[in-house]
């Protein structure tokens, strides 16, 4: 999976009639210091994450391993949204102290 | 997912023979600004979108996902026609502004 | 799918046994203006393609979805020889004019 | 599959019900000679890994190819602690000088 | 597929049950005229292939589709050993010629 933040939501009216009641959230990639990389994704929202979170994004067919997605056309989804990032057993990110903010 | 815009239409007559009656658009993919970059798709057309439109492209297998593709060999598919998309609470494309020019 | 230009093939004698009998073509992935880029893609044939020709190269999962190959390990498959592309209705590549050189 | 450095942990309350219990590990990329690369992974461990080690891991469908992983919307899996890795008849890197350290 | 030469070997006795028994390959991808890229892969070995021979990779789930990798979390895998690369009618590469030298 990969780590990306909710920058925002992409809506459409006209689209494949199986997709109707996905929320559709645009990701934006980061490092592993939290920069925001040049690389987007557009992917279905599992787990209710809010603009400005930290999220675990699932690609390929693993995205349609949940229920209610299984024969939905999508190759991104959100499956977490994460409280703390450790590297080296030192916290590189935690959500608390983002909220705080 | 990935946001891209529809530039035009690849034909073939000689090809694998269950692709009969799919419409293949070229698509070019776009950043978050709409800023066209230098990379390509050649997608089926589930949902009638026109040149100049924003579009959805899914991948890989969800491109079989839907009625009449399940055993089609394709690997990309437009997905949705896109009306708006938003970073930060701010709308960063409308389609119906986009048609109004 | 993507654009590529068939430049070669490549034999092996020496292969897994459901490869036998699959034409193994070397293409060449090409921009939208048809330049050559520094990228290859060996893929089994589909549509009898020529070099020099035009074709459409599948991914992934999708070059198993035809008669023969369901259970052969190929990710790549010709699936169609271009006879045009056109974007901005404008011609970019006609194979026909491309016949007459 | 790729070879990777277990780096840290990821860890969320807020997630898929599917993906409880399972371990996911911050890898980053290495090339050959072991530098570390600019690119992250964030895997469901299958075998016990701890920081700094080597290891490989498999991407995409693969993941959910082992028991208690089916039905769980994953992309990447840690398969393997590396022992050692050979090049030309050289070992390039072995996990038992490495432990010795 | 992609073409690779066969550089090494990777050894691991801590790793998923199922994998017992692959022999791991470290392969490095060449370009078209065989030149070393930077880029790696580790497959399983399905055609006994020996290091300096250029082989053809398969990746993804094509990695399973022959006996025995069936339920193995495998994203990758050696298919073929290649005997002669041809562009635009010349020979690029001959393994009887390599082998020779």
């Amino acid at each position: 999976m990969q780590i990306a933040k909710v920058r925002g939501t992409v809506v459409s009216t006209h689209k494949e009639a199986s997709l109707r009641g996905a929320k559709l959230l645009l990701l934006q990639y980061i490092d592993e210091e939290g920069r925001l990389l040049p690389k987007y994704e557009v992917a279905a929202d599992q787990v209710g994450a809010g603009v400005e979170e930290w999220v675990l994004v699932t690609r390929g067919s693993a995205a349609r391993q949940v229920e209610g997605n299984q024969t939905r056309p999508l190759d991104a989804l959100v499956v977490a949204i994460i409280d703390t990032v450790s590297i080296d057993n030192r916290v590189l990110y935690s959500k608390k102290d983002q909220d705080r903010k």
